[in-house]
């Protein structure tokens, strides 16, 4: 069935943006009396559509799940070409990350002024709801606004950064004591990967360097790597 | 440094494809006396441009490198939507798959004529070639012709098939006895999944029905994950 995240519900009368209504008449030319599924507020409700002229949509119950996620993970990217940040945004969401953090890295090719990167978030927060849609998340990831390396200093939980140094500690051997914590901060590099100065701030910042192996990845296939291994490591 | 695969070589003369001499002359702009690495019969040499307006490139010696792969990995897939053949391809690639084994599933919404088919496959050779280079293997996945189900009885190694079936053991405890096997064969189902006849035939055949675990994912999302996985659980 078909999930749309509701802008608000008020008396059972569910309010949905102008985008998903013209998802639901032009793209899925639902009709009167179909069903769709809409989450509020981290909550799932089983809808009609009562009068699809005149945008009314009706909550018909709540339904229970079980969110039973073990792990919470925040991926700390660079700005990259939008193609590859888009990529990132969609598989991301699919693999359930809970919030993407763009932050400024020196070899990073994008520079983007305020004004245009308000602009890309905007952009980014709709591929993230849409991907959230798709594969039935009850919560859409949060992406936050550009940040400075030394702004990662008092995030919670774990923190790890992608590295490509040489005699540096493997990620399944980092993941293995995971009891710990149920927070994780991943760090990834750029195209031409971070300065030494950058992993360094970040070690010192307490993110611990891992290897993903002996693969040489592009840059967009990392994050995508990173979350399915640790879903995997958490798997029950 | 850029790495091309050769056609051959011949008494230390490299003999590369147009493609890759436009490469070469046109978008990396290189001159006589620039090196690239080149392989050629899973062997890899560093290499000197002796005359580029004559396409005249030298070995210069054989590089050594240490192939330590534990585990071998073949991706059945059925026919999809080019776009997303391409991102498997490529991803695949630098997840260092050897074999693609793109199969006739019911659900698949793609059906090609031998002539049509044989096209693609050129096309998604070169992705796979292309995206080898990049990633620096010495080795381009090999891309089979389109298999039935049946044909899939007598291919070696141990055998797996994600499953969005419910009580399906996930992948997680199937890989964990991993020390009995040194490959290992992925099917993966369309849009809409296998039909229970074709997931049957193939549990007939020996394979495993395994979970990726809770997340929804796409189609393409699917070979990502699940090499990201096998890659990180034969990690040593």
């Amino acid at each position: 069935m078909q999930r749309y995240f509701a802008q608000s519900i008020k008396n059972d009368l569910v309010f949905l943006s102008e985008d998903d209504l013209y998802h639901i008449k032009t793209v899925m030319r639902m009709k009167n009396n179909n069903q769709i599924e809409v989450v509020f507020n981290e909550q799932l409700f089983l809808c009609n559509i009562i009068d699809i002229k005149n945008n009314i949509i009706k909550t018909i119950k709540q339904v229970s799940y079980i969110n039973d996620k073990r792990i919470k993970t925040r991926l700390i990217i660079p700005l990259l070409q939008e193609q590859k940040m888009r990529l990132i945004i969609e598989k991301a969401t699919e693999l359930g990350v809970d919030e993407i953090v763009p932050f400024v890295a020196t070899r990073s090719k994008i520079k983007l002024d305020d004004e245009k990167f308000g602009k890309k978030l905007e952009r980014w927060m709709k591929i993230s709801k849409s991907a959230s849609e798709q594969s039935k998340r009850i919560d859409i990831p949060h992406i936050s606004n550009l940040k400075h390396i030394e702004e990662l200093k008092n995030i919670d939980g774990e923190r790890i950064v992608c590295s490509t140094s040489e005699n540096v500690e493997n990620i399944k051997n980092c993941l293995k004591n995971n009891s710990t914590y149920d927070k994780i901060n991943i760090v990834i590099g750029p195209e031409g990967g971070l300065t030494n100065e950058e992993e360094n701030k970040l070690v010192d910042l307490g993110f611990k360097r891992v290897s993903l192996g002996k693969n040489i990845l592009r840059v967009e296939t990392v994050p995508i790597v990173v979350l399915s291994i640790i879903n995997y490591e958490f798997m029950e």
